[in-house]
């Protein structure tokens, strides 16, 4: 009786092991009555950002009466004011600046570029890109060497001599994520420069990093690492249609010579500030989840994008925790984080001093991929925190967060990376994000409301479920 | 011992069927040998199309060389010689235009509309509806009273007799898919003023189908139903901020007057064509499938996303089969429907012709939502082929295609509908879609290449899998 028994047993539960594997969605589409109420809240949270969402108008007046805000610029220091502004008057429990020195490059003048074919002048749209040094006060002309990559450019050794060289790899298409196909060409407008003066080229030209055919030239910052000052050459970017032209030309034409002319200069370090708000947790304030996103932008468009939308979503995270009446757990902390553009000094300030006050920071979460649609989350966290991140996807994938995968934060919050700490970074869509990086189109009108608000909500129902569930040294909070 | 054994097996079984539990995507992400080999060719469908797609060229000539399309208008007719072109160009194996009698209403001067209030004129943004009459040559005057939904007007009964009807129910802007909030207005803008003249009302002005505040009317189809000629009252759209305007200027004027004039018509019937263009199926050429977007839009804008995307990517899905050549099993149909707008007279007729020549349709696929980035698919199918498209999340999730739920599939090919044919609706982000659809704005420029092309790729995958794995009878195809 006792074996039949058992058997019965193994041949059910082999049963509803074959039926759930028939249904792999069973159990995640069932909630539990504490999933329940979750489920309800997060409902809430979108319910209050899609009807009395504050963060498109706060968005309009950053992006379109303070406008592009490079670190030092008088428009970056005005932003600080109207972030501290802004944060008193939702009244967060407390507001204050945290001062950081960061680096004061200015463009000068607009660039000019262009080169001659069969006695036409072909003009060509170009920026010189974040900390690069000016071309002579007459400019620079001279004969044009073309690679697509870092590794061309080191084969070519002493070929690049007293040339332009012109760094013309593209993004790879194919790439569903565009920010993986901007990782596999960004090396060359970073390090271009530096690569090249070893070899005594004059100047360097870098495709901009965008996907497709446009006009645009796309800023960005590159750096000269450790060579010396009087190896310096300038560096600019020039937009992908005219790099697609210049590489036909040179097909027909090898030895035309490329002209620019730029006037950007790298100034004495300023001082400035990051933002910082924060709303006191009821049970465990001494522990603190991150919110953010980076006040500076580019000075080349309105930093709408990039990251004006992450600077509203982080703070309209605050909002609706408060206009829903959540009352956090952990102390929930908003920094509008200064300079990631070139040098993350803010990121790197606001690590130092957490340690310095041995601050507990058990969660944080960034906003820096743009305002476009949510998709989902990228998990940079232990393993349990992880695992717990990906179950909550029944709760999520209602508003369109699939895509709960293991991956970087982002560049303001990894700086807090230990073993303890989960740090997440929001991912909306990527197909139009490289359309307007660091670029002049990169504008307000550019920002769906309806999408911003989404990418408010998924980031402030996210961090609701960290603040209840987060594992601490395997304990849970509180 | 062989109790032992038991007993340990069903151990066994119970911790495999906990860690399936644990991990529930673990079955899902495992491919067999054939998904293996069906993931390979779904990758080479979207990096086709996103390096040598068609798509976005064809659509820019579509819409910008011809633009907007009514049926009966010239523009539909030329749009009708461009698509028979263009099939023909890109090789499928037979082309033909298929003969369908569509309406020809038009829209004549532009409409113009204001009310005056303290002596100030307050002009608003206007457009006829699509079958609406004309208003009288110098215009209508009247009082106006405000109602949210058909039922409020048929609850106010003899009180609009002599008014200007005043639809203004908004969309419920916290459902997350756009098009559930367009379902929950709509009825306003076809059914109000048939509704409305009822009770002796003189016009009917509603509410623009829109997400948020803007300043563009959106038309759309009304209706008049069966009532009597001689009652037919003129209804036609204004904008959202225009609409809560004069919500507003009612409280404190609930006698102000507005005005607006129209000189649309309905003239008689058009002769026009489906354009269609087929692969021969290499296995089962008596059994097809069709892929289809309408080639008629609204006269207002470019139809841009409505529904020229449609209609470009479901000639790529085409291409795309040749140009990874892709023989189908079975044989793949495009059509481009004409007068998807007001009337479908093109769906009704494809059908009907279908039906008279004893064909077999085993799929249709529609693309009429948009060309934003994908989201997944709607399936209306009997239950087998339902789970079967489910089981495909797999292949398809990688390129974002989360979504594959049970749903309409589109007014053009759901006039198809059997037991035996799987009829599936093509789903990108609905977000932004209400703000383009049937106004001035539907343009171009709010397509962005990448996403059109991911949606080719999209839907190219689909019928793949479709053509390969679809049930028909019972039977696997082939």
């Amino acid at each position: 009786m006792k074996k039949i028994y058992v058997l019965v047993s193994t041949v059910l539960v082999l049963l509803a092991c074959k039926e759930q594997q028939k249904n792999p969605s069973l159990s995640v589409n069932e909630l539990t009555s504490e999933e329940k109420k979750d489920s309800t809240a997060i409902k809430h949270i979108f319910n209050s950002a899609l009807t009395q969402g504050k963060s498109y108008e706060w968005l309009r007046d950053l992006t379109q009466n303070i406008g592009g805000r490079l670190s030092g610029s008088p428009e970056a220091e005005k932003a600080v004011l109207w972030g501290e502004k802004l944060m008193k008057e939702i009244g967060l429990d407390s507001v204050w600046l945290q001062p950081v020195m960061v680096p004061h490059w200015v463009r000068g003048e607009k660039e000019n570029a262009y080169y001659t074919i069969s006695g036409t002048q072909k003009n060509v749209p170009i920026c010189a890109l974040g900390f690069s040094i000016a071309t002579p006060d007459n400019g620079l002309a001279a004969e044009v060497i073309e690679v697509k990559s870092l590794d061309e450019a080191k084969k070519m050794g002493v070929k690049l001599k007293d040339k332009i060289v012109f760094f013309n790899g593209a993004f790879d298409e194919t790439l569903i994520n565009t920010f993986k196909a901007y990782g596999g060409c960004v090396g060359q407008r970073f390090s271009g420069a530096r690569v090249c003066s070893e070899f005594g080229a004059k100047g360097v030209i870098v495709r901009s990093m965008t996907n497709g055919i446009n006009d645009y030239p796309h800023t960005g910052s590159m750096g000269y690492g450790d060579i010396p000052k009087e190896q310096y050459i300038p560096a600019a970017a020039i937009s992908s249609r005219a790099a697609e032209n210049l590489s036909k030309d040179l097909k027909n034409n090898p030895n035309l010579k490329f002209y620019f002319k730029q006037s950007c200069k790298t100034l004495p370090d300023a001082p400035s500030y990051n933002v910082i708000g924060e709303i006191k947790g009821s049970e465990h304030p001494e522990k603190i989840i991150v919110v953010g996103g980076h006040l500076d932008s580019w000075d080349l468009g309105e930093g709408a994008h990039d990251d004006g939308t992450g600077v509203v979503q982080s703070l309209e995270v605050a909002y609706l925790f408060k206009s829903n009446n959540i009352k956090p757990k952990n102390t929930l902390r908003i920094v509008f984080f200064m300079n990631e553009e070139n040098g993350t000094r803010g990121a790197k300030e606001y690590a130092k001093v957490a340690k310095q006050n041995n601050e507990i920071h058990v969660g944080g979460l960034e906003s820096d991929a743009g305002g476009h649609t949510p998709r989902g989350f990228s998990i940079d966290a232990n393993s349990k925190n992880t695992t717990l991140i990906k179950s909550w996807k029944k709760l999520l994938a209602p508003y369109g967060l699939h895509d709960l995968v293991k991956g970087g934060s982002g560049a303001d919050i990894s700086p807090l990376k230990n073993e303890e700490v989960t740090l997440v970074g929001y991912r909306p869509d990527s197909q139009r994000y490289f359309d307007y990086h660091h670029t002049s189109t990169d504008t307000f009108d550019k920002v769906n409301k309806r999408e911003l608000e989404l990418g408010s909500a998924s980031m402030a129902s996210l961090v609701y479920l960290m603040d209840k569930y987060l594992y601490t040294n395997d304990e849970i909070i509180p």
